[in-house]
């Protein structure tokens, strides 16, 4: 028996575009074919497909979780079961791409151990809109995820990627929950080198969309952009 | 006078596909309003802003190259003459998102120099699509760009990566020329431990695209793909 095929299906990373704002519209015809979804949350993929009027009544989809609260192993095999049986599955997750920096990785892994097809398709990661419209090397980069929380620790981790990013010449991306960005620039301002270029992207693909790289020296003397509850990637270079 | 916006416009990255397969259509009205375009290559550009059907005559907009024959500095600066007199322009590059691994940052470093708006418009990146359907862990990745050429070093790097990849837990991504492809993955399972997982991602977003991650000794095992003069995008995890 053929096996399903598993698809990364990209969603906005901002509520203020549609769907067919920053996906290809070639999306549409693999999105319109599944019945089963693999989800980071139920709710915010059927808002999606349903936003994005896929062909198929909401109603007659099949949407399983995959998130933090599933635990790996067992839970991750049951959720590839149909797809050894045949059918195709979408992946999509909380916002952007799936996979990267999100729990999604897990049932790719699966499909991979078990010669199940992957297939990504094409849509709006904050990651690589931020590299690119920062000006920093794109030689070469890394993204860290989340830095530590608490004070002592962050300076610590701040300092880490600042030597990184000079002595590599790799630009170092990393982001914060949304509440905690205007806290996590002020240390940025006042842990980091007066010569170290920072970039500061904000609410990526919207209309209010922010993105400058300014030297620490220079951000200092500059009027901070309003970051709280607005989406935001970090880069040190 | 309000100055011009900088807008990173993604091409497609295969020549197996037409523009409007990878690229959202909300790019279009962007494309369509522009006159002015700073490119890596001018016949490539043409050619996909001609595929994309735009709505001005190809033989109507300006060209200028920015690329590894560009010194940087003056030149640059030439570049964005237009935008800081209130012209607004597109940057291309020779394959995908512009500005990540090609010389278009240095005209988005410049950009920000001078407080001139950068837009990046979403389409595909072999880095991201690779990183999604690697199944490695995406909460911290590294993109490398290339290795050294001689088999030494290269070896020392491979290794170099390998370390890392363990120690930080994250995944390690480079590229190759595409006829060196074959004779960097015979490398790379000489050198790796058995243990280590290792992706391979060819032709993405074309119809003959195949991305598979497996451990090395399982790679061994099996029949390797054939990579000749094939994009390729390796990751090590």
């Amino acid at each position: 028996m053929n096996k399903g095929t598993l698809y990364l299906l990209p969603c906005p990373i901002s509520d203020e575009t549609t769907p067919w704002e920053v996906l290809p519209a070639a999306n549409r015809a693999v999105m319109d074919a599944l019945d089963y979804f693999i989800v980071e949350n139920t709710r915010t993929a059927r808002r999606f497909l349903s936003k994005a009027g896929i062909a198929r009544p909401i109603d007659t989809l099949e949407f399983r979780e995959l998130n933090e609260h599933t635990a790996p192993g067992a839970a991750v095999e049951e959720l590839i079961g149909p797809l050894l049986q045949g059918r195709s599955a979408g992946v999509i997750s909380e916002a952007g791409v799936p996979g990267v920096a999100d729990p999604g990785a897990l049932v790719v892994e699966a499909c991979h151990r078990h010669d199940i097809r992957v297939v990504p398709l094409v849509g709006p990661s904050s990651i690589i809109l931020a590299m690119m419209a920062s000006g920093l090397n794109g030689q070469s980069f890394a993204f860290n995820g989340y830095l530590p929380v608490k004070p002592p620790e962050r300076a610590r981790a701040i300092r880490f990627f600042e030597r990184r990013a000079r002595t590599e010449e790799q630009a170092q991306l990393f982001i914060e929950a949304p509440y905690r960005n205007a806290k996590l620039l002020e240390q940025l301002l006042q842990t980091l080198a007066p010569e170290t270029l920072l970039g500061i992207a904000i609410d990526l693909t919207a209309p209010t969309a922010f993105v400058e790289t300014h030297s620490v020296a220079e951000w200092r003397k500059r009027e901070i952009p309003e970051m709280n509850k607005r989406p935001a990637i970090f880069l040190i270079g």
